[in-house]
């Protein structure tokens, strides 16, 4: 808090890094305020650094005269990215604020889902041909690079109809002999993804060869553009948060949290919680089933919300597991049969380890305080074998649901939660009352 | 499942895209098997893109007289993590595999914490003069892309005690006037990170620069190496999965889900689990509380787990958002007050929206099954209000729980699942149970 205080007072031009770090957290009248006091290659730096969204609300704010400057400072890729946030008058206006040739590469981009390699790519990769000495295509790199290029990591071999031959790193063209020809010098069958390849999917491909940029090519074999890593690193950020916040229950945000408006939060979260609340109404069918048990045994109901949440947080545990495992490849839909032994058996020793814990307390609490009356040896039998076959029943469909899910081409991370807590509820209250009938029964029952 | 009976069937050489694809989920003995398998160039191709510890079990399985080729495929900061996730004997066998200048450089690095700048990065980064002309040091450059460097996206301005004076992009350097100088191309000023920093503040400081690689210096500002971006994406990933994790109620794993062992993920569960046991051993105190007004009004029970639902499902969400919000940046500490104010306002309306659906729930289900008798309104108007005030409690804990642990030191990813649970279980009894006699009291109870 002292630093926002400081702020407010003294007038000195902020530093750049204070800055972009508590972005996120400011106002937008804050941020343009900020923006607008750094000197001009700060400001572009900051500028450069924010995300689409952020930058349109930016550009948004700035007095339209001075917008110029900042939309020419945005590679093709990014300026689509952030035009696609937008809506138009405003679009159309920034859109014409670019050079004619920069703007034709825009248009082509915002055609690609933002979500797709098309919608990452950028156009400007350095280029030779697989006839050229390594020493002619170096020269002919360095004018690419006095012009318009992304990133020079390496160079695409193209023949003249602009099919992708083969790709060199710039470590290696650099490295090879002078009078050599590009062609022995290149990897030929280099790997590439497809314009419409989920950005999700270039992720993990780009990860899993530990590439710096991977060639995007169209249907014809025809290279259209780069996606590099830092675009990538995003995604990998993108997808976690809508991961987690898919578990809590929710359905992602597509804003930062505090520049979501209230009524679009209220909107993502109170689908998932009234379904969840929908699903939950099912313990309430249960429960009444057992209504002249509990007016026998009131020490039953006692005991309700301890059952139920062990069932819910073994549930969660294993799907939470199994999911994550999913998301990284660590486990197929094949290893199924895998899954379930080993989780049955987790489920298993889980439940007996909290069964001694319960059954522990149970006596403990009569012991000193003789709460729980005669049969408190019942008691502790019917909450222990409950906490058996609740928290294996838990692990089981916490463990068994995602990939259900996944089987019948559901998303797994979005649906699991509901399902799981109803399940598991519904079926701990079932497991829990029909152990009491036959421990019980002819005592207390 | 017809992939694997297909590979089982004819000995044909393997995919390599497949087998990388399938590796997590394989058993050791299906690893080797198949990696001995795999042409020269595509079984480098695979062990390089493997992680440390999946590197360390292949190398542990392969007959000792294949793996100096491997061992010497390695990249020296690669070669560190492996031989950190080993132990002797076979950590010093490996070792020695190395050449000794290698030796000397991978020795040097498992010195550092894993997780710190200075256990993720490389000693071999491309190295300039200030005074030498643009000319002269692509040429530098080129003698050095001979030799051994990571990559060379960035040429490192050194002084003649190796101390950082600037950085170069190599897209810069090649595109200036061959007679210039170096110091005059260069920015100064370089964005820097400490042998000691943690990998996650490493990871956020490239990310808000957008750089591929950051240099590290020591306490006297000498340079010692570079972090690149592809170690980052590691990390952000790695991150993640912790994250989500600990959201799960359990310890991170430290190795893929297949590949931990049955005793150590026991471990790491049973402890969240049994931790969240006691603390859930609270509902029963709380129940016991109104063991009278159960018997009273037995219609009372069935409601429970209902109730105590909505309030976990309501904490969860506010927490996972928070939780993550903090670990983007989003939101700091500072910002707890406008929190307090959205997320109050929050449960508030998501409280009434499930409020509006459970009384009609109970009014439908008397008009059509008679199951509440004659004082279903009252039950009803109980069921509303609790689940108001369980909503907007649960909301408001689970936003501010973070909050508290992060301002106590805490890390509020592991420990916030488990207190809110309990504290929104427990509170939500406790207004149910207020809310029944209010309303109640003089009637049913």
């Amino acid at each position: 808090m002292a630093s926002t205080e400081k702020r407010k007072d003294d007038q000195e031009p902020l530093d750049t890094d204070e800055l972009r770090e508590a972005w996120p957290a400011l106002s937008e009248d804050e941020q343009l305020e900020g923006f607008l006091r750094l000197p001009r290659e700060d400001a572009e730096d900051l500028f450069t650094s924010l995300g689409p969204h952020e930058q349109g609300q930016l550009l948004g704010a700035i007095p339209s005269g001075q917008r110029r400057i900042w939309m020419r400072a945005l590679a093709p890729d990014d300026a689509a990215d952030l035009l696609q946030e937008l809506e138009d008058p405003l679009r159309d206006d920034l859109l014409m604020l670019l050079d004619e040739p920069t703007r034709r590469e825009v248009r082509a981009l915002m055609a690609y889902a933002e979500d797709d390699a098309g919608g990452l790519m950028s156009p400007r990769f350095a280029r030779v041909r697989p006839d050229m000495l390594v020493d002619e295509a170096i020269r002919y790199l360095q004018k690419q690079a006095r012009g318009r290029l992304e990133a020079i990591y390496y160079a695409y071999v193209l023949d003249s109809e602009q099919r992708l031959l083969g790709v060199c790193s710039f470590r290696e063209l650099f490295a090879a002999a002078p009078d050599r020809l590009v062609r022995d010098v290149m990897q030929s069958e280099p790997v590439t993804v497809r314009e419409e390849m989920d950005q999700e999917a270039v992720a993990h491909l780009m990860k899993r060869h530990g590439f710096l940029a991977l060639p995007v090519v169209g249907a014809d074999g025809q290279m259209k553009g780069i996606v590099t890593l830092d675009d990538i690193v995003d995604v990998v950020d993108e997808e976690a948060t809508e991961d987690v916040q898919k578990f809590g229950g929710m359905e992602a945000l597509e804003a930062p949290y505090m520049h979501t408006s209230f009524g679009a939060m209220i909107r993502k979260r109170a689908g998932w919680l009234a379904i969840l609340f929908v699903g939950e109404m099912f313990t309430a069918t249960a429960m009444a089933q057992y209504e002249h048990d509990i007016a026998k045994a009131v020490v039953l109901a006692v005991f309700v919300p301890l059952i139920i949440s062990s069932g819910g947080n073994s549930g969660s545990q294993a799907s939470t597991l199994i999911i994550r495992a999913m998301a990284l490849g660590e486990v197929k839909l094949r290893d199924w049969w895998r899954i379930v032994q080993r989780e049955l058996a987790a489920g298993l020793t889980l439940g007996v380890v909290l069964a001694v814990v319960g059954a522990t307390r149970i006596v403990i609490w009569e012991s000193v305080f003789h709460t729980y009356g005669a049969h408190y040896r019942l008691l502790a039998i019917t909450i222990a074998l409950s906490l058996v076959g609740v928290v294996t029943v838990g692990t089981f469909c916490g463990s068994m649901l995602p990939l259900l899910l996944k089987r019948l081409g559901l998303d797994p991370a979005s649906a699991s939660a509901p399902f799981v807590a109803t399940l598991v509820d519904v079926s701990g209250l079932l497991i829990y009352f029909t152990v009491a009938k036959l421990v019980m029964g002819g005592t207390l029952l």
